[in-house]
């Protein structure tokens, strides 16, 4: 992010407290928003009729709330308002190559994200929130595409999370046993980063070849994916 | 992966049977095995303590079993065993670029997991279920670094899942627009793709430059990260 927002403690309640893995949770504001600012996939957790489910689904996060489809859970969502979920958004940075096999591990940034999503039914506020939610994995797009209609957006169900209660936990850096027994054994031990990138653009088979890419998604292609 | 394994249908239980994006609905074991050899995280849904939490985890697949580290969800599943979860691995291949924003969407391949995880703690289980899980990740390195002592292991709390139920979704290919009126807007339209690689090794800096990384770190480099 350019202008991270001012730094807002974020919440430390009986379960975003960092029990396990204290060392590596994280508590100010604008370490969420990067790692929501980075990516455009969550993992949805609900329970519907008592199965508890783990939904991939896009988002799009802005000004303290966190938008989403609510068709991807809508058996409970829908069905059931008031429910409580987990939303949590990773991102994988690299493997940790430790001397030891216990010592392995992965440099990660994740976000949790606990509370009882609200329909948005307002229609200015869906438009809204739908905006944010194209913006957040296609920046450029809702400009450029066709916007919803009033009848498409009438068939969109959109939830709203506040970004009231997060765990925000990061892991960085090189193996942990650079200074135990294990760095007499000789054995080579460092990080092997993940990247993720976009790549060529595709133009869809039926397109006429006379309609260019707009220039947003142009640049966008060969770039590094994440913040 | 190389060499499939041989086709088993997944279950389609009450829960696995595609009520949303029936389309997108895979039934074939291949397919769920494909998955899961391509990545090494996972999303963990769990509920502790009345919360539910969606909590990434490394694990590893193997011969019909998903292994994971107790630890990452430990007040519930080493204090509560027999409690129901739900493992979610996902590929995100991409973004569906439509000539509406209605049609939007990502490209992906995703599998869900649901069963009672069981506690490995047989010494050689856990041992072989360490090993799933280190290679799925870092392959090689079980052979390479220094293997979990006697207190390790018993540090270790390793859980099995077995992948008896599951749902398999994916989505490839170009927009859904391409026949639509929306085809006459002359928007570009098309796919682009996302792409995970790793990256160079970065050598732990506490360590002796005259140790070279093996050679399986060194010829996965640079290389593509899914298969």
């Amino acid at each position: 992010m350019t202008t991270p927002p001012p730094a807002r403690p974020l919440s430390a309640t009986e379960r975003t407290r960092h029990r396990r893995l204290r060392e590596q949770g994280r508590a100010d504001r604008a370490e969420l928003d990067s790692i929501l600012a980075a990516g455009f996939v969550c993992h949805l957790g609900v329970t519907v009729d008592g199965t508890l489910m783990v939904v991939p689904t896009v988002y799009g996060a802005d000004d303290g709330t966190l938008y989403f489809h609510g068709s991807v859970a809508s058996r409970s969502l829908v069905a059931a308002p008031g429910a409580a979920v987990c939303v949590t958004v990773t991102h994988i940075d690299g493997l940790v190559l430790a001397r030891s096999v216990f010592e392995h591990g992965v440099n990660y940034r994740s976000a949790m994200i606990y509370g009882v999503p609200r329909p948005v039914t307002d229609e200015e506020e869906k438009l809204a929130g739908l905006r944010c939610l194209t913006e957040q994995s296609a920046p450029g797009q809702w400009d450029y595409a066709r916007r919803p209609s009033r009848k498409e957006l009438a068939a969109t169900a959109l939830l709203a999370l506040p970004l009231d209660e997060a765990s925000v936990k990061v892991r960085t850096g090189p193996p942990d046993d650079g200074d135990s027994p294990d760095a007499e054994l000789g054995l080579w031990a460092g990080v092997l980063p993940l990247n993720a990138s976009w790549g060529t653009l595709r133009p869809d088979p039926g397109l006429d070849p006379a309609i260019a890419p707009p220039p947003h998604l142009v640049h966008r292609a060969g770039t590094a994916a994440q913040a």
